[in-house]
């Protein structure tokens, strides 16, 4: 029996002293009303509310766990060092290890950096690009999520135009758009950001054309610009390397963080020896950046991801997930978009303008015990199995049938600022691109 | 017997993989060279580098083990949260707990957001101060060290002109330096950065005029701006609240991190109800910043430090340990400029232009187990005993003897980098307040 009342209380009391309630990408704030916002507990793929509801989750806090929850290798490792030590006067041996255990597996990079946020992360590129050669300009596509500080959140309260005075829009995987901007930074483009897909909230993702990413690097090249590529969000999901490195296209920077540490705080900033001077002349840091727990865990995640199955798994997961689902919305009428790599799949129904339908059916399944995203890309995790997806299909079946019976009488399920947000993106967005 | 191959060859092998083999407040690159960059372990207030040294160490990770490392019940509650879930994909009830009990600590918050950096924090309270009114200059103190973001960092490497062009510099604690910068900020003033005390690399530290910070609040007060506290590094080693309470002026942000979860990662923006609807307007997240275990380790730690004696304790050792140093100093005929509160004693020799003196005597200590630091503030935890006191000025006055028959001789021990330093501060410095 769901149950709610223990996250009811908890959203009442947070309320007085958490402003709005919550704040940030785990707030329910946006999401349908049965949406838990307090977990009690996290195991393999599956998560437990206050409620004591459990979920199969395709978020894995929005990424992070890409083993599971709790993946015993890498908790073993973190209470070792915990044991020993983790905020300390100094590093320990795990941030030498780490860093050349990264270098190995990242076919660009020649040294990193780490620190705690993504944005650290792509923050510390934007200034690397800048100090490369005191150029000023970055091309940053329209609408892509680079973090939340001021020259990137999308949010534009508290944020004036002089944060943003030296960043140039363009629209992704866009060649004239892409030309138009390099064109307008001159002589002082510092670096390009290119997001390795598309994977934006409330919109279909999509991988860019080779062409778009050789494009890139070609003008890199000729401007002695620095390339970026944020792997924040996608690292390792899509391959054991930095994603564009299936296109022949090796990246100056890469961003990474979420899953380097399987849900241990930890990002990182990576470079190649072209961009070592520059990273060397910057001032970055951080109280916890040292931490040894985190390093140790992540040496132990990204041991098991070089040397494990995990990728192979979670491909094998997400098509079965991405196979059932079709086979489930054409049985029950319904057309789905399912955009993006089977491993981190974004599901949005078509005909669906204010999301009446998707907010139905995701709530009917959190309902009946499967965690799936109205509007965010999904991450699977290597925990789950071929038959958590079996038990998946079951419930995502149900929520076809009830929302197939909802249908006619179906309002609006969206709260009036996501109403908005949707109107005023489908008015901006005559193509895909537009994004 | 001190000896250091381990953290040799860590060095050279981190010389490959980190630019520049370190980077950040944790990096030793400004230090004498015996002090070591790698560490092993920790434990109440006892450090051990990867060669086996053991320290009495006053550095605390540069303040976050307050309690001291390892601290029992700090420990246990992490723990415990570890077993049952961290990053989710949503946060735990020890999130709204931690909000509630902060906030009935420190006496001008009403709410409370959560983030890892101290950096996170400055950067949303300047952001939150623009978005309550839509105004954008903040006035910042020169030379005061609020993070390392564009906005702020000491570095200008990669950064431009527009990351600043709102923000407007002024002598901490100079009422005229104050009113001018106030003058030039016009009807667009957004917020003041109110540093609780000066405590800067280098130089000494000093405690405001009562005046200056009651004219800091009734400027604010007079033309609707937020004043912001940063107690990203004094947080709770001057007072059970905000330092300024005890002034009797109280912020409408503060800034804290570093002491806050003894160690685990997690930093804090508290507000009073004025800037809540600001708060609630801005967009900030982390990937991590909803962690459940460093939340259930704060919970552990506000609560010791609310209801036990780790404030009377840390001023008694420290003021131990300055009373002695000073005697000693005396006695071997060197005057030493002891400055700010005893538990976050800032040590410098005088007529010590280079530092030659400074890196030489805590070199010195370094090599007879005493982790003292030549040029940055240093913080006493609430393990330190008395008999560590004891044990330490034992160390200390070794050390101020081999410094006598060392005097005659000595050559400057501090880097071309750091002599660069002190010698453009010493230009700039004609008084205490232009630092």
């Amino acid at each position: 029996m769901w149950k709610s009342t223990n996250n009811q209380a908890l959203r009442e009391r947070a309320l007085k002293v958490i402003p709005g309630g919550m704040y940030g990408h785990e707030s329910t704030g946006m999401l349908p009303p049965d949406f838990p916002q307090y977990f009690e507990r996290a195991e393999g793929t599956r998560l437990w509310d206050v409620d004591g509801n459990c979920y199969i989750d395709y978020m894995c806090a929005f990424g992070p766990n890409l083993l599971g929850y709790g993946h015993a290798g890498v908790a073993e490792a973190a209470a070792r060092q915990a044991a020993l030590g983790d905020t300390m006067t100094g590093p320990s041996a795990a941030m030498v290890e780490l860093a050349e255990l990264f270098v190995g597996m990242v076919s660009h990079a020649d040294w990193a950096m780490f620190c705690k946020n993504g944005t650290d992360a792509t923050s510390m590129a934007m200034v690397c690009t800048r100090a490369h050669h005191n150029k000023r300009k970055i091309l940053v596509a329209h609408g892509t999520y680079h973090g939340a500080a001021p020259w990137c959140t999308p949010n534009p309260a508290g944020i004036t135009a002089e944060d943003r005075s030296h960043i140039i829009g363009f629209r992704y995987d866009d060649l004239d758009s892409l030309e138009q901007a390099v064109a307008q930074a001159g002589n002082d483009l510092a670096g390009i950001f290119a997001t390795p897909f598309r994977h934006e909230v409330f919109a279909d993702q999509f991988l860019p054309s080779p062409e778009y990413a050789h494009r890139v690097r070609a003008i890199c090249d000729e401007r002695d610009a620095l390339l970026v590529v944020d792997e924040v969000r996608s690292g390792f999901r899509l391959a054991r390397d930095c994603s564009w490195a299936a296109l022949g296209v090796q990246p100056d920077l890469s961003c990474w963080g979420k899953a380097i540490a399987n849900g241990h705080a930890l990002s990182a900033l990576l470079g190649s020896e072209k961009a070592r001077a520059a990273a060397q002349r910057i001032y970055v840091t951080g109280s916890f950046w040292f931490q040894a727990v985190p390093m140790a865990a992540a040496v132990a995640t990204l041991r098991e991801l070089r040397d494990g199955d995990y990728l192979e798994r979670i491909t094998h997961t997400g098509q079965l997930l991405r196979d059932g689902l079709a086979a489930q919305a054409a049985t029950h009428g319904f057309a789905l978009r399912q955009t993006g790599p089977v491993q981190m799949p974004q599901i949005l129904f078509e005909d669906d303008p204010d999301m009446r339908m998707g907010y139905a059916w995701t709530s009917s399944a959190i309902r009946r015990g499967v965690y799936l995203h109205p509007y965010h890309n999904m991450f699977l995790n290597a925990a789950l199995t071929p038959a958590d997806v079996a038990l998946t299909l079951e419930v995502t079946d149900q929520a076809f049938a009830e929302l197939k019976h909802q249908r006619p009488t179906l309002a609006p399920q969206a709260n009036p600022k996501v109403l908005a947000r949707l109107q005023s993106m489908a008015a901006a967005q005559p193509t895909r691109l537009a994004a």
